[in-house]
């Protein structure tokens, strides 16, 4: 069973390689960029066939290593 | 219009990155991994109001800056 995890900043927090994207992405001629957020997504495979199992094995795994939760927030999607 | 990119490895790439979560994962006790490889995903805000035009900017920022596409695939979502 394959997963995806995005992990993303919260709101709020400052994202400097963002800004700077963002600010490479206008010296390249890109117009009307109003913002750029950088994050992480982790393609998990899984030998469970559960999903509602995987799904509760991957939170831990996101509580635990994937993801800042003081920071950052994260999804899940079973594929 | 907000848009996300992610931006994977294309396969056969090594992700070094990836096995060291999977090793890290596997060292906290989760069984049953058989693969994570790591990504990229940016979140763009736009001025653009057209989802057409839109996808096609993001499309040349992939290109010119977002992606390596030598080893990396993009893929473009308008939320």
């Amino acid at each position: 069973m394959k997963a995806r995890v995005t992990v993303t900043l919260k709101n709020g927090v400052l994202d400097p390689q963002g800004k700077a994207i963002e600010g490479a992405l206008g010296a390249l001629g890109f117009d009307g960029i109003n913002g750029v957020r950088q994050g992480k997504v982790f393609d998990v495979e899984l030998s469970d066939r559960d999903a509602a199992k995987a799904r509760e094995e991957l939170t831990a795994m996101c509580e635990k290593l994937l993801a800042n939760t003081v920071i950052e927030n994260y999804a899940i999607e079973i594929l």
